[in-house]
């Protein structure tokens, strides 16, 4: 199963797609789609839609899984990454997937297996994870890669409570 | 100038439609376009996305205008709501408009003069700008209709201070 893992944002956009077998993660591409600084909103989502779409053109992923927002801190900012997370799920849901959210926690507890693991615990279990040299740059898209392999966990488990 | 005002929202997001010479208004349509109660919010998303383009489809609006949002109850709610308005946003920018947005207090102190008015005084001056025999209903598109009144008062002070 390829698995697209998104971490949100409006400037810079994780993405992380990897394969998964059931057994083991195999990276197969990660990066940032990343958005004109300054330019008006509606404009940077239009940017982010349409690089959005050729990814999964590209990539043909089977399944989708998008960050959770979680807002602690600068409210505006929330709401405009929240704008962007829309533009997300809709692209998505239009190549046919169907997007699952997973909070912060969730992703953490299902890579370093504890709900409140630091940064630097999640980037290196995502580097082992996915038999990398190096932790993936930019944080984003490590980020992004966490949300797939956390995905992937999940549907295993969903496999097995449907059997 | 035939202005589309929008009103968002992700469950029931309020339109209106009118057309302003720059001395008054004229409601062409005016409503509300709703998505299925209970449905995963990207199926929602794309909804509203499909309606909102055959509504620009149908109208050809010359420009737009949205609210901006503002939380204050909520937050759960507040994050649907924005990214709601990221899909509005994008498929105004996709149609080649460039929406532009208004805090409530700036659509009330467009409307009735005074940006801390009570949404009756909102209301029945929308319903007195536009010759309406009553308030529009639903809520949300009497709101959209201000937003849009909102823009074209706006406009005209645009092109005053150009000349």
């Amino acid at each position: 199963m390829v698995i697209l893992g998104i971490d949100p944002g409006y400037g810079t956009i994780g993405y992380g797609v990897v394969r998964y077998d059931g057994r083991k993660f195999t990276p197969i591409q990660y990066g940032a789609i990343t958005t004109q600084i300054g330019a008006p909103m509606h404009l940077r989502l239009c940017e982010l839609y349409d690089d959005l779409c050729t990814l999964i053109d590209t990539f043909h992923p089977e399944a989708a899984a998008v960050e959770e927002l979680f807002f602690n801190q600068n409210i505006t900012t929330g709401i405009q990454v929240a704008q962007a997370r829309g533009v997300i799920l809709l692209a998505l849901a239009q190549k046919g997937l169907h997007p699952v959210s997973y909070t912060p926690s969730q992703v953490k507890q299902s890579v370093v297996g504890y709900g409140k693991a630091d940064k630097h615990q999640m980037m290196e279990m995502t580097r082992i994870m996915l038999g990398l040299a190096k932790v993936p740059r930019p944080d984003d898209a490590a980020d992004a890669l966490a949300v797939a392999i956390c995905h992937g966990h999940a549907s295993r488990s969903a496999l097995y409570t449907q059997k």
